[in-house]
């Protein structure tokens, strides 16, 4: 039986899968992307999988994948990246690394707040461009009232952070309640309605899903105060597209914070960035961009891998196997 | 005896001037910026002056108010705006505005700090020109040990948001050692040189005077671990500006982030600017302007003068009369 482990993607270090070779596995990383055929090959003759690059790995790619037991997905949306259906029915475990980038992402989405509360980029950017002396005043974040819509891991921990920390008042919408993050950090469940008539700043943090997608559309922003800031560092599919357009059109969002816009609406998509950056900051997906966020994915989905091979189990398991 | 109240500026609101009304004053506040000449005129018939604008109450100024009986000084440091000297001879009492911007400019330096830790300006920047794709991992705040130069007001409340919020292991040099918050944030003293050696974060946060000027010079950051992320939201002056530069060539700083640069040196802050945005983020002195920072400056300098003229003193006089 093979030993080879296939890792793909550039970001994970050596010294991270040590422990796959301290228990007698091969590593084998091509640094290139592989396509759907090289992906099968190689898989061939694989016994496990790291999935760190943009490989797709599909029925196709795993339908002559015999001796492989695991694909261990670096990062938490696995769903565009490994059927995990098809990796079922060859009895395959797909795994994924929930948790690691929790604090990663909500120092991220609070840097992109203060640069909305305090127009940061904006300003930097007229002060480069010789600019500076037009800025407005603005408010101090401990004044304001935050609005998170979804109070998950990373939800949580920017709520902390603004409790804690800033000491700004904190609502909260989310599919399930959290009766004792409310008693431990002060905040306050509401109606997605509520929350966005309620609120002075809005923090997108929902998973990205058929319910989530345009959660925040033309009646919620339409509601809120003038002059809302809309930050969404998870996806922008959960805010409608062409509402955040016409929001910014209106004056109605007072300054907007995305980290990704929306890729499959290519036209719309140019017309938003003409707000960039009197009205707009974007950042290219880079939320969970840190060594931390992404050596706790590596170090998680390597242990995976060691867990599958050694007990035929892994508590990360996502695909029912 | 006249009842005017001289208010130079355009930052304060008409409602937070109505207790002097109310008091039976009357206000003059005229909307351009005066000479020397006519603001020793206004003067000459006022019983109090609220300095909100740019103008000099330079001795010759204030020669021929013999009915004025205050100076309130919009902001903290009147130094460059007030003759105080020349104010008590005259029996003039100055008075400023400290602590209302503490939380104000303290949450601005965070922005500053969180758009440092993770590159938000350069990459935002990239972003808008079609050059997302070759963003870096970075570290997580709740990772980095910030060290901060000059624990006052603004100092202290910027370790209470790293503490309390982020989580971050916080050091700190100051004139005066605070044992208090030492115990109460969790926070170590060290001397500069330790400080500068020992952290991967620097936060000046200084009055600017003789004693500071230059504080963070060559030798400081030299002896610093490479890829310093330098952060300087009080005056430019405290880090030395041709150090500042070497720093930045060097790569021995990883990023720098300033409000405002060298006015006294445009040649420097030329050759400063060339490295904006990939090294170098920068604001044009904003870090206090909010509104509650800016209200509370009017409130207090309206409380000041109401005291002046009742009781003969207030607890802000600057200039020991």
């Amino acid at each position: 039986m093979t030993t080879r482990v296939l890792v793909t993607g550039t970001s994970v270090r050596a010294d991270l899968l040590q422990p796959l070779v301290d228990a007698g596995l091969t590593i084998d990383n091509p640094t290139h992307l592989l396509s759907e055929d090289e992906l099968r090959q190689r898989l061939s003759s694989s016994v496990a999988y790291l999935l760190g690059g943009d490989e797709k790995a599909s029925r196709a790619a795993l339908s002559s994948a015999k001796d492989l037991k695991i694909v261990a997905f670096l990062g938490v949306g696995y769903e565009s990246f490994v059927d995990a259906t098809a990796a079922r029915d060859f009895g395959i475990r797909v795994t994924n690394t929930p948790g690691t980038l929790t604090n990663s992402v909500a120092e991220f989405t609070i840097g992109h707040l203060l640069n909305c509360t305090r127009r940061l980029f904006l300003y930097a950017t007229e002060y480069a461009a010789g600019q500076a002396g037009k800025e407005q005043k603005q408010h101090d974040l401990a004044d304001l009232h935050v609005g998170i819509i979804g109070l998950g891991a990373i939800g949580t921990r920017i709520a902390e952070v603004l409790r804690n920390g800033f000491g700004s008042r904190v609502s909260y919408y989310s599919r399930t309640r959290k009766p004792q993050t409310e008693e431990r950090l002060g905040v306050a469940f509401v109606s997605l309605g509520e929350l966005m008539r309620m609120v002075e700043v809005v923090v997108v943090m929902t998973p990205a899903n058929e319910q989530t997608k345009g959660l925040v559309g033309a009646a919620e922003i339409s509601s809120a105060q003038p002059g809302l800031i809309l930050i969404n560092t998870a996806r922008a599919e959960i805010v409608d597209p062409r509402a955040l357009l016409a929001g910014l059109e209106s004056e109605q969002l007072g300054y907007a914070s995305f980290d990704g816009l929306y890729d499959s609406e290519p036209t719309l998509t140019k017309s938003l960035k003409a707000f960039i950056p009197a009205k707009l900051m974007v950042t290219g997906h880079i939320g969970s961009l840190t060594h931390e966020a992404r050596d706790g994915m590596a170090k998680k989905a390597v242990q995976s891998i060691l867990n599958v091979l050694k007990n035929g189990r892994d508590e990360y398991v996502v695909n029912g196997v």
